[in-house]
C-alpha cells in the first residue's frame, strides 16, 4: 500500500476547513447579539466538559498502541461536534420558529448530544481513519437530533428524558457502523491492552464516574434529587462490578475491562430516571442491575452474539452503554407507570396504558432510528472514497501521527 | 502455595454482596422518602469525592507492581465504605433518637469519614488481600464513629472538630494494623517504586493537594476562613518540603518520597484549626511545623522507631498524616486556650484549663481508641479464613487481576 | 564536574528559607486579622489554581528525562511565586496608600500573575537549576507588578486588560532570559520526548485548556461573557490545529506538539477581549488566527528566528503564547476602536487616535519592559555564584532528585 493512499493531507485539512467556516459563518448571519445567559449551569457544564474531553479521552485509551488517537481524535470530535451541535439543532429549529440564542444552555445540550458520537467512536475505535470518524459525527448528530425532534413532538417525551436517550443511540448507532468494517484478524498484538494503557484508561473511568451526577443533573428540573440518586447508583454499580468480576472470572480474580465498564453502568441505568426517583433504594437497585447486565452481557456477547453477527465492538459500548441504557429506559417505564398508578389508585388503567405506550415508543423509535441509520452510515463510510484503512493497519497510531521519537514503544 | 488457597472466588464476592444486601435492604427500611437536601453542599461534596476517589488512589500508586490494586482498591473500599458509613452512622444514631435522612451532608460526613479508612489502607498497602481490607474497613468505620460519639456526647467536641480526628485515627489505627502483619524481606524489589509509578503518585499528590481547602472546608461553619487558611497552609508547607527535602538528603538533590508527603502536612495540621485561626501568619507557621515534623519524622521513623517496633508502613502514613495531625490537634488546644484567655484577659484560669483539659481528652481518647481497636483488628484480620497472603507475595497485582497482556511489566 | 559543584545543599534551602521568612514576617506585621472575603470567586479560584499548578505541570512534561523536574519545580515555583505574589503587591502597594487585605482576590491575582512565570520557566526547561528559577520567578514577579502599575496609572489601562498582558510578559522575558544560556549541542538524546512523555504532556494539556475559560473569567467584569467567548475560541482553536496540522506536517499526518501548542492558542488570544466580544463570530475569528500564527509561527520560528538569533525555546512559549498574545493584544485595540467608533458614528477621530494609542503604548511599554529586564535577568542568572548546569546536564532529573530506584528509565 503506498504512502501516498495514506495521506489525509489533501482530504482531511479541507474537510475540517470547510466545517468550521460552515460553522463560523452560521455564527455570523444566524446569532443575534444578545445574549440571554443562564451562568448558574457553568460550574456544571465545566464537570461534563472535562467528563467528555479528558475522561472519556483516556476512558478509551485501551489499546497498546492507539494512545495519541484514543485521546486526540476525542478531543478533535468533540471540540468539531459540539459546534457543529450548536449549528444544527439551531438551523433545524429555526426552519420552524425564530433563531435560538448561543447561551449556555445550547452548550451544555450540545455536550450532552456529543456524548453519542463519543460512545460509538468506542466501537469503531482504531478500525476509522479521521475522515470517517468526522463524517459519522455530523451524520450522527443530525440523526440524533431528528429522532429528538420525533419524541419531543410526536410523542411529547421531555427534553431531558430525549436527551437521555443519548446513550442508546450512541451504542447502537456505533454497533451498526462497526457491523459494515471489515473484522481485524483474532491474533493481532496491536489490539491487545498492556498494564500501562489499562492505567490510564482507569484514571479516564475514574474521571467519568465522579462527574457522572454532574452530568445526569445538567439538564434536569430536580438537580438535587438527580445527583443524589445518581451518586447512590454508581456506588452501588461499582461494588457490584468488583463482586460480579470476582465471580465471574478465572480464579476469583478481577479482570480490569470489567472494573472499566461495569462501574459506570448504573449512571447509564439510573440516567433516564435520576430526577424522577423518591427513594433511595430504588436508585441503588437500578445501579446494581445495571451492573449485572453489563458483566452478564460482556461473557455473553463477547462469546455468542458478537461472533455470530461477525461484529467487533473494540471497546465494548455494547454491553458498557448498550445495554444498561435499555435496561435504565424499560425501568424508567415501570417507574413511570407504577408511581402514576399509585397516585391514581389504579383507577385509569387506559391513561396508563398510553403513557407505557408513548414511552416505550419513544424508546423503539431511537433504537431502530439508531440502528438503521448506523447501518447506513458504515456502507457509506466505507466508500473508497474515504480511504478506508485496511485491517492490517488498524490500531495504529504510527498511521495518522508523526513518531520523531527515537524508540517507538507505547 | 496452591492457586485454589489463594482464590478469592467463593468468599469475596460472597462478602461483597452480603454488605451490599445490607446497605440496600436497610436503606429499603430506613430511609424516609422525603429528603431534605442542602444543595450547595454540592460542588465542595464534588472536590472532595475527587480527592478521596481519584487523588488518594493514584497517590497511594508508589509499588512498582501494586498499580490496580492501589487504585482499584481504593476506589472499591471507598465505593462500599460510604455507603457503610452511611449506613452505620444512621443505624447508631437511630438507636437513640429517631432515623436521620440520606441527604448530601450525610454522604459528604461519609466521605469525609472514609479518609481515615483510605489513610489506613495506605499503611497495609500490598500486605492485606482485598477480604482483609474490606473488613477492616467496616470495624474501622464503626470504631470511628463510636469514638467521635464519645467526644461529641461526653466531651461535648463540636462536629467539625469530631470528624477532623479522621487523620489522627487513620493513621494509628492503620499502624497498629500494620504491626500484627509478617513483614516482608528487606531486599524485595517489587517494594521500590519505579520512575513512572512515581510520576503517577505525584499525580495523585498535586490532586490532593489541590482540592485540600474544599475538604477542611465542607463541613465548616466558616468556610471563607477554612478555605484560606487551609491555601496558606498548603502552600508554606510545599515550599518547606522541597527545602528540608534538599537539606536532609545526600548531595542536596530532592528526595520524591519527602514531597509527597510533606506538601500534605500542611493541609493536615491546619484541618483542626482553619476556621477559626484569625491570623494568616499562624496559618502560615502551623504548615511550616507541620512539613518539618513530617521530614524530620520520616528520617526518625524510618531508620529508629520502625525496626524497634518491627513496624512496615508501606507509604509512611506515620510522618504524613500521623505526626502533622498529633502537631495540629495540639496547636489547635494551644490556640483555643490562647483566643479564650485573651477574650477573658486570663481572669478565669479554671474554665481555660477545663477547656484544654477537654480537647487534650478528646485527643487522647481518639489515639487510644485507634491504637487498641488496630491492634486487635489485625489480630483478627490474620486468622485463617481470611488467607492472610504469604510474604513472598507481597505487593503484587498478580494475586488479585488477571493479567492477559503478553508482555507483563509496568 | 566535581560533584561537590552542583550540589545545592548550602544555597538552595537557605534561599528558600529566607523567602519563606520573609513572607511569614511580612504576613506578621503587615496583613490585619479582619479581612473582607469575596468567596464566590472560590470555585474559580479552585479551577485556575488545578490549572496553574496541575495543568501547567504536566503540560511541560515534554522532555524524557526531565518528568520530576517538570512537575516538581512548577508546583515549587507556584507555591513559593504565590506568596511571594501577594507579598510583593500588599509592599509595593502600601508604600503608595494602606495595606491591602490578603483575601480571595488577591491570592486569585496571584495566581494569574504567577501564569507569567510559568511560561518563562517553558523557555528555559531544564536548562536553569532551581537557584536560577527562584531567582527568575521572584525578578519577574516584581518587573511584571512594576510594568502592571505603568499601564494602570500612567496610561489609564483596567485592571483586568493590565493582569491579561501576563502571557505576552511571560513568554518574552522567558525568551530573553533563554538567549542568555548556552545552546545545548543539537543532537542531545536528553532533549527529546518520548510517547509516554507526550501522552503525560498531552494530559495537562487538556487540563490546562478545560480550565481555559474559568482563567479568563477569574477576574472579569462580565464573566459569562467571558466564558462563553473563551469556549468557541477554545472550540475553534482546536479544531483548527489539527486541520493545520495535518496540513503542513509530512504526509498530513498530525504532530502531537503542534496539537499542544496550538490548541491554546485560542484562550490566549481572546483573553484580552473575552469580556467585551459581543458577537460570538469574532471571538470564533480570533480562535482561529490565534491557531494559524500559532502554527505558521513554529515553523518560521524554529527554522529561520531562532537559529538566527540562536535561542532554544524547549517547550516553544514563543509561538504557544508569545505570537497568539501579540495577535490578541492587536486585535483588542481593533475592536475597542471599532466598537467606540460605531457608537460614536466615527466623528470624534481624535478620541479614538488617542484610546488607539494608549493602548498601543500598553502592549509596547510590557513588551520591551519584558525583553529588557528578562535580558538583564538572563544576564545576572549566568554569574558564578548560581551555578548555572553545563550544558552536558541539561535536561536531567538525576542532578536534582535521587533516583534509588534500580533501573532508570523513564
Amino acid at each position: 500500500m503506498p504512502a501516498q493512499y495514506l495521506s489525509f493531507r489533501c482530504s482531511l485539512p479541507w474537510l475540517l476547513l470547510l466545517l468550521q467556516a460552515l460553522c463560523l459563518s452560521y455564527s455570523f448571519f444566524a446569532f443575534p447579539g444578545t445574549r440571554d445567559v443562564y451562568f448558574n449551569l457553568y460550574p456544571g457544564f465545566q464537570d461534563v466538559n472535562h467528563m467528555v474531553v479528558f475522561g472519556f479521552g483516556f476512558f478509551l485509551l485501551v489499546l497498546r498502541r492507539y494512545g495519541f488517537s484514543s485521546t486526540g481524535f476525542n478531543f478533535l470530535l468533540v471540540v468539531l461536534g459540539v459546534q457543529c451541535s450548536v449549528v444544527v439543532e439551531d438551523f433545524l429549529y429555526s426552519l420552524g420558529v425564530q433563531h435560538d440564542v448561543v447561551d449556555m444552555r445550547s452548550l451544555a445540550k450540545a455536550v450532552v448530544s456529543m456524548t453519542a458520537v463519543v460512545i460509538s467512536t468506542g466501537a469503531v475505535l482504531g478500525k476509522a481513519n479521521p475522515l470517517q470518524l468526522i463524517l459519522m459525527t455530523l451524520v450522527e448528530l443530525i440523526f440524533f437530533y431528528i429522532s429528538r425532534c420525533i419524541n419531543r413532538t410526536l410523542l411529547q417525551v421531555s427534553e431531558y428524558l430525549s436527551l437521555m436517550h443519548v446513550h442508546l443511540f450512541g451504542a447502537y448507532f456505533g454497533l451498526a457502523v462497526t457491523s459494515r468494517f471489515p473484522e481485524a484478524p483474532p491474533g493481532l498484538d496491536k489490539s491487545r491492552s498492556t498494564p500501562k494503557s489499562d492505567l490510564f484508561s482507569m484514571l479516564g473511568t475514574v474521571f467519568v464516574w465522579v462527574f457522572w451526577p454532574s452530568f445526569n443533573s445538567l439538564l434536569a428540573d430536580s438537580k438535587e434529587e438527580a445527583v443524589l440518586n445518581t451518586c447512590l447508583a454508581l456506588a452501588v454499580s461499582a461494588v457490584a462490578a468488583f463482586m460480579l468480576s470476582a465471580l465471574t472470572s478465572k480464579d476469583g480474580k478481577f479482570r480490569m475491562t470489567h472494573i472499566h465498564s461495569a462501574v459506570l453502568a448504573g449512571g447509564v441505568t439510573v440516567s433516564y430516571s435520576a430526577p424522577s426517583i423518591q427513594h433511595p433504594w430504588i436508585a441503588m437497585i437500578l445501579g446494581l442491575l445495571g451492573s449485572v447486565i453489563t458483566i452478564l452481557g460482556s461473557h455473553c456477547l463477547q462469546r455468542c452474539f458478537n461472533p455470530a453477527l461477525k461484529l467487533q465492538d473494540t471497546s465494548g459500548v455494547h454491553f458498557t452503554f448498550g445495554l444498561p441504557a435499555v435496561l435504565g429506559a424499560v425501568a424508567s417505564v415501570v417507574l413511570r407507570v407504577v408511581e402514576r398508578g399509585i397516585v391514581q389508585q389504579w383507577n385509569d388503567l387506559s391513561s396508563l396504558g398510553y403513557l407505557a405506550f408513548v414511552d416505550i415508543g419513544a424508546f423503539c423509535q431511537t433504537i431502530s432510528t439508531a440502528l438503521i441509520t448506523g447501518l447506513i452510515t458504515g456502507l457509506i463510510l466505507n466508500i473508497k472514497l474515504l480511504k478506508a484503512v485496511h485491517v492490517s493497519k488498524y490500531f495504529d497510531d504510527q498511521l495518522y501521527w508523526e513518531f520523531p521519537h527515537l524508540s517507538v514503544g507505547f
